[in-house]
């Protein structure tokens, strides 16, 4: 199976594959007891995302340790391509149903002192903007915290606005 | 008053009874400013529930310092019956009014170095997919928090999808 | 452009006024990739947010170091002041169109053994009830995170149903 997933031809799609970038096949652990993402009428929930490709962890440390403001940025952008991922599959390959990216959560492990949490995350949003543009526009909240699962360095959540289903 | 609620007769309330289990009536300090839950339309908010039966709060203390991950997997299983608790009482003894469960976010008070918060927090997750099956599967985020109310080690919030009241 | 917004004539603006409180002009830093909120449909998202008055941050440290219980719920209080100014805008004014505050997220910097942060938080519940009275009653989770955006001691989020517009 391949690592990445197959772009529709919707506009978000075409503007994913413009930009150079590809979205990574996501992995769940077979262990797991949670879903990639929850579809509940038009509001699509995708849960926190860690910076992984295709199942290979990356990113593993503290922000303000291990890594750079812009490392983080770049795992924060990582998750994120992992919540569009997510998207593309709850959305059977159409992710022009997206009406609107509504929420973002981004935690980042973080140093004590690091008083630029909300810079990590803006890696993330930033390819929001890029790819969905104005309906790419969100809320959002970042806290630096103790600890993530696996010892990443990010993870990002979504909850997205979308066209319920024919 | 008794410390657990009368279970109903739909069938989530009976697979709690089959699992052996029950709801501990949840307690609110008489001085807080919340909610347990908020219901508006569809949507039940469930507020973060920390390990507590009927008021006596359990598990205090940090997973990987006190607590072994085991152990706050138990303490994670607690907060998933206060969030089933007020459910409950938000639909007014119907879980069966549930259609979904939607979100799930899992805090654990973890030390810096404890990288499988995602396991502590499968305590909630798996008895949720217990009771409510397929309904239950859900989106979810797990992180490590430097320190939480009463300094439990646990708290765990949801949001559901249910059938607006008649 | 004056520090704080003009407030309507609903009842909970009138409200606000009572209480002699003013709504500060919620300032997003120009290089920020966020917004205040966002409205979907009849879900007014609105971003986490720090203690600041029209662009001057406030509450610089953490609770349980630099802070009291006291002067943290003085920082969450400000933070909720935030919410409702956003809340404003986003409603063109008219904060008479709030049908519920559904869910309140409270992040507090604290010192590891804070076992109050709970209590600090109650700082921005407190002038929810008092602005919104009933309507204000809302779900809450509230946690001690690690670092906060700008070194700021608390940061509070909120999710409000409303009237869509017309």
């Amino acid at each position: 199976m391949s690592d990445t997933l197959t772009l529709g031809q919707d506009r978000y799609s075409r503007r994913i594959a413009e930009l150079g970038l590809q979205l990574p096949r996501p992995v769940i652990s077979p262990t797991a007891k949670i879903e990639g993402y929850s579809l509940a009428g038009e509001w699509l929930h995708v849960s926190g995302q860690v910076p992984q490709w295709a199942g290979d962890f990356r990113f593993i440390g503290k922000v303000g340790e291990q890594f750079t403001i812009e490392t983080g940025q770049q795992a924060a952008h990582l998750c994120a391509l992992n919540v569009l991922s997510w998207a593309h599959i709850a959305l059977q390959g159409d992710l022009g149903r997206i009406k609107k990216l509504v929420r973002v959560k981004g935690y980042v492990s973080a140093t004590p002192d690091l008083a630029d949490v909300h810079q990590v995350v803006n890696g993330a949003s930033q390819l929001f903007l890029d790819v969905l543009g104005d309906q790419g526009r969100h809320a959002r909240t970042a806290i630096g915290v103790a600890v993530m699962p696996f010892n990443v360095a990010v993870e990002v959540e979504a909850t997205l606005w979308v066209a319920a289903a024919q």
